[in-house]
């Protein structure tokens, strides 16, 4: 969320913001800037969402979804930055910084590369030990941030297909996306309920599920948010922010 | 300090640490990027310098000395911006931020304005009631933030000429700069002492001085805060943090 | 035009095209981007549009909005550097840059003051002595290019109310904006076709109108532009580029 | 050269502009500005050397040095933007762009992809079809160029070795650099005189030698420069732009 820039619009936050548990705001460097930042985070505290900074490549054009090839104490120097300046947007509001998560090519790149995700945990770690580390479920984000002792929520894709090995299907594959809301509600449901996912080739796939990324800025983001909601909710499955 | 960028280089902070008290670090707006923060950070450490955050226009080229017109919510935005990033730097490093200072035009234009200097300060009143808020002696800057309740440290200038009114002559006049080392060292001395300047016009002109500003850009630089450092030492004025 | 950035849109550009005779596109600084540049350029050139350079301070965060202070000789350069991207990027696509229209904050700083206006009349002139060169009627845009022989486009705005001087009221003041449609019309009909307007104080101010600014973003502004057009066009005032 | 940026100064343009023939000037997205681009083309006409665009990622910070996945059309775009504000920089100071050559990151991977290379190359020839392209010899980039029709000038590197394939030593090899000045001006002497270079296993591989690479911002870059030209000249090869 907060991925507006300057004039530019983006997404429905004011309206999904009743609708989650935690919020991954822009930075800066992909999105956002300093004045976005605060309203956002203004916003989280008004709906009780927690506060999560979602650092990137500095890559507004490309907003933070094209590959960079950054040395890893670099990689680390610039989530310190993002992180930094977003835990104390929240400290400035009287809020908390509750959780870290990479976005777009950093997200990707450091889930197949355990250096550049343990140089993200560790810069998570140096700011605040209590963080809890969002990374894709079963990849090296969650593994070397609970190896240097971070709390970790595993996140699934409602609308993504997965391969054998819990991989996400890439983009460039036709079925890549689930494009039935009805599907995606049920992967998910199947996801918490019982921890694992139909690979494309049909095979049940373990998988932990703490948490569902769901993107602020689609165009039917609100709706499919308030039917997942509700079919979770009416299987007793509650949303609530991992402490 | 920490004024490089990219791989541009700046001053010699190296040299410089080891003379100083407190440093005014670049936070990335108008120069300096995160992995510079870190380093001269570290530095500060090591050298036991109290460190402070520098925030200024977002204005690389210009290197923060243009004037910008920006409204006081914005300027109170990039301040928690860049002050938070400066915070969690220090933090993340196991040392603390001291202190804030604000850059360049931002200064100037604060310096004469009070709600600008409002904005600034009430940033970092936001991000810590204990961080202490530099500014031009006598100027809004420092009425502003003792409003607000935070220690100040009202900064003067060795090289600077001052008017009758306590405010440096402009650059675009032609006394505005003392260019003898030893003239200025006496002004700095006249100013801790008797806390007054003598104005361009031969006037004695009260004054608090509680920091002196030292450019770490200069080509003669060291050479000068060694001078200025030995005169003060041999006057039994020592040179330390402001708690 | 071209006025979205990276992957935020802005405005109604495909549809507003196919109404218009000249679009000024953004340069990549207040806006745009050399991909944005390049797309909007070819859908001037489709309907036939003129294209205009519309250059801007370095600010993408405010939109070009936000005065600077920059010397002449920086304007000068930013200018340069702006107009020959978009001058090449017509040009790579078979087209031509037609004029410059400097954009927001530079347009109005320059307005005002003759030595900034000469400043962008000058990078014009370098560039292509025969590119138009649009600004505020009256104003210092107006006479600077016109002293150094370059073709003029007087500029009208059919929203805003005028003051006795011929400027526009200052957006600060409650009846800077004239909310209705048929009044705006009925203004740009009298500015066309009697050359003058009537002040917010009842007088008949003159004023040379060779263009309609009509802004490419508003919620209505597609609407307000074919109603524009239409009462132009049962006047027999036809929509015509400068040659 | 012009690879300084806002405040911070890079290289000896000033001496060593009197030394070479032809001079690859930043545009603005990995070093330089419009200031010092204009000042550069100034200084390049004055002595008389061949003025060529030098287009980058959008990279300031890492110099463009660092690896970005951008698509073919984004890279041609850019392209576009940036040879686009050179020829436009020159071009209004009475001069003329003579050559493009793609810089750092850019150069080394269009080097290896004949995508990205075609995707230069177009952009070249669409601003204009008398460029002379600037690549690796014996490289993607002089292939691409040639078969669309530009004239191209093979490079060749003084102070790096090169493998069996006629490819750079991959800087991350111990013996990739010379550090020698002697070894490296006998080097060029053999690559222009012989048109090969001996490899680093010792073998003599056939190379095309239209233009030697000096780095502008090397220690020794001007001393090494005069001994490079006074040995070419003492053997009557002289240095000239290649028309």
């Amino acid at each position: 969320m907060g991925e507006a820039f300057g004039v530019w619009p983006m997404g429905n936050d004011n309206t999904l913001m009743k609708l989650i548990s935690s919020a991954n705001i822009a930075c800066g460097f992909h999105a956002g800037d300093a004045t976005i930042m605060r309203k956002t985070a203004q916003m989280a505290i008004k709906y009780n969402v927690a506060i999560g900074a979602h650092p990137a490549f500095p890559d507004l054009q490309g907003f933070g979804r094209r590959n960079m090839q950054l040395p890893p104490q670099e990689i680390y120097d610039i989530c310190i930055y993002q992180i930094g300046a977003m835990f104390c947007t929240a400290k400035a509001l009287g809020g908390k910084l509750h959780h870290i998560k990479p976005h777009g090519a950093l997200y990707n790149m450091a889930a197949k590369d355990a250096v550049l995700a343990k140089a993200i945990a560790e810069a998570a770690k140096a700011i605040n030990p209590d963080l809890v580390f969002y990374g894709l479920s079963g990849s090296h984000l969650i593994s070397e941030a609970e190896k240097i002792g971070l709390k970790t929520a595993s996140e699934v894709f409602a609308d993504r297909t997965y391969q054998n090995d819990g991989s996400l299907t890439p983009r460039t594959q036709s079925n890549a996306l689930i494009e039935s809301p009805q599907e995606a509600v049920n992967q998910v449901i199947m996801m918490i309920e019982k921890q694992c996912v139909i690979s494309t080739d049909g095979n049940e796939v373990p998988l932990k599920a703490d948490t569902v990324c769901i993107h602020g800025d689609g165009n039917h983001a609100v709706q499919f948010v308030e039917e997942l909601r509700n079919a979770l909710l009416s299987r007793n499955v509650f949303i609530k922010t991992i402490l």
